[in-house]
This record gives C-alpha cells, sequence and structure tokens, in this order.
C-alpha cells in the first residue's frame, strides 16, 4: 500500500454507469517523512478522506470489489485514513 | 486511475478476435497541472472520446471485465471523460 | 497496452510444460514517435509477429487466459500487429 | 518478491471493517547489497516482523487471499523474516 | 516477462506456511544486451536453475497459481531456463 497527501477532486459525468455516486481524489504519494514520491493519480474514497488528509491507498486487482459484488473498472482505493506514523530513529 | 490526454488513435487489423470493434486510443498520462508523467499508453475507449479530451483511465486486471462477461486481454480502458478538476492552493 | 517494436527472439527448452510451443519475442516498447521508453521485456505471442514488426502489448494478469481456459504463467502477450498510428499535430 | 527492511508503523482507525486487527508496517526495498531501491511502501503483516527485521514482501493481487477466503482490499504482504542471503561473489 | 540473471539465494524460516520447500532465487533483470535494467528481486523457482543461470520471469497475479490449486502468496516466478536469444542486428 502507499501512503499519500489528498490534494484535489475530479469529476466525470460522462463514465461507466457502475461508478455513478462514488467520490474521486486527487493523491499525491509521500514517504515517511512526507515527501513526495512516485506521480499524483486517483483515488475512490468511500471513507470519507477530504483534501490535506493523509491516507492509506491499496493499488491494483485487489480494489475492484471493494464497493460491489460485480467487479468495477477501478484500480486504487482508499482503505484508511492515517492517525499516527512512527518511523525509527526519530 | 490516472488523468491522462487523448492525443491519437491506433489501428491493428491482424489482432484477438474478441478485440474487433473496440476502439483503441493513444493517451499521455498528466498530472493535476497539466504537466506529463509517466509514458504513453494506449486504451481501449467505449465511453466516445476524442483528441484532446482528458480522460480517467484504469490499468491492470481490473479492466478486463468491462466490455464483456469472458475477460478480454486488455490491461487499460476509459472510465470516464473529465469534466474538472479542483486542487489546493488553486 | 504498449506499442512495441519486435527485436528478437528467445528459447528456453527446460520451462513449464503449459508453455510448450509457445513463441517468445523480444520487443522494445516505443512511443507516439518511435522513440524508445521504459525497458525492453519478453512476451508470448500467437497471431504471427515477426522482427520489425510493431505490435501491441497487454500486460499483467488479463493475458493469462488468452491461450487456454487454464491460467498460464505469463505476464506479457501481443493481442494485435500495428497497421498504423495518427497523433495529433502531424 | 522484494527484499525490505522494517523502518516504522502506521495507525489508522478509520478504516475498512475488514482490515481491523490487521499489522501495518512501513518498509524500505533493498538490494542484495543492502541499499535502498524503490520507493517505500506500507505492508501487511501477522508473522510478527519488527522494525529493522529484513522481510520477504509480496505485493500485487496474490496478496489479497492471504488472511481471509473472501479478497481484503490490500496490495503488499510480508511473506516471510530473512535469516540469511548470499550472493555471488561474495 | 523478463529475463533475469540469477545471482544468489535467500533463506527465511519463518514465513507463511504454504511456502514450505519453496526455493527462493535473488535475479537481477537484464537486457537483450545483457546490461542490468530495473531492480533486483526474489523469485520463485521449481525448474532447478542456478547461480549465473539466464532465466525467464513471470510477474503478478498470473505466477500465484503455478504450484497449486490454492494461490500462493508469490508474486514472480521462473517459468524457464533461456537457452538462446537472438536480436536483429547481431
Amino acid at each position: 500500500m502507499m501512503i499519500a497527501r489528498v490534494i484535489g477532486n475530479v469529476w466525470a459525468t460522462r463514465k461507466e454507469e457502475n461508478l455513478n455516486g462514488l467520490k474521486l481524489l486527487i493523491v499525491q504519494p509521500i514517504d515517511s517523512n512526507n515527501q513526495p514520491i512516485r506521480h499524483e493519480l486517483v483515488v475512490a474514497d468511500r471513507i470519507g478522506a477530504g483534501v490535506d488528509d493523509e491516507v492509506l491507498v491499496t493499488s491494483g486487482g485487489s480494489t475492484r470489489y471493494i464497493f460491489a459484488s460485480t467487479p468495477l473498472p477501478i484500480d486504487a482505493v482508499v482503505i484508511g485514513i492515517i492517525d499516527s506514523k512512527e518511523v525509527r530513529g526519530e
């Protein structure tokens, strides 16, 4: 999984029907020193994360079952809002 | 998922039979400042995106069920045409 | 999916039994200006692509069902031989 | 799979229900000379790894069945704690 | 798939039970000119590859069914030992 910062929202009216009602956030992956790593990506969210929240993101095939029994065409999802992290040497 | 700009089309007559009729677009992933990130890729599209459209792309295993009950040999698909995006600090 | 140029072949006698008879090609992914991107990879091919052909490659889990009902241990496959591509501004 | 060094922990109270009780570690992938490669990531662990342990990590779709019969929305998991590694020329 | 050179072994006594008896090799992906590309990774092997062998590696979800009917938590496996490769212009 990745740690990421929520930096914005994206809207798309013309989209796959089974994605209606799904909230889409733009996130920037960060490392344990809060430095940006990798590239921005868009994630689906049902936990209620908002801009500036630090979230835990799962990517890939494991995400498609999270909202429904039939697989959704998504590849990244928020699985948690981070309370705290602790790294050795801090 | 990724935000990407549609930059072109690709055609292949000799291809897997179950891909006949599928529209294939060339897209360039971009970030929330519309700067190019990652590498170009080819995506399948049934939403009707055209050149210069900003689209939302899903990659990986989640894409194979989108067009048919039997899995298609594809790994990237357009799931929406973006209306707008909003990023903090704008 | 990726656009790639076929640059060679690879042979392996000692291999997983269910891969016998499968043609393995070495390809170099390219962008719409035919410049090399990413890294070389090996793909399975049953469409009959040859050296110098421009092909369309699918990667990941979607590829394992393409040759048989039981999943094959492969992660990249040729799904088409490209006739032409058109990119805006050309 | 990847070899990685455990460098910390992350906690998230507001998360997907079926992830409750799951231990989440921050790891830094390393090469056989113990040099950092790729980017930090978060992994699920039930083997009992701790900070500074060298672990073996599996990523992607293969991880979702490890803890339960129903697929979990995770994409990286500790599958072992490394005793030793041996590289040619050492 | 990737072409890789076997460079070492890794051992882990404390690991997922269904991985007992599985041989784990450290490999360095290479290109068709035998130059190192990407990053080292760990692969499962049942074909009998040894240090310095050139092997063909499959990654991702397609690998989990290779050793057993129930999915194993692995994401990279040796599918063949390479006899020879031929690249245009050689």
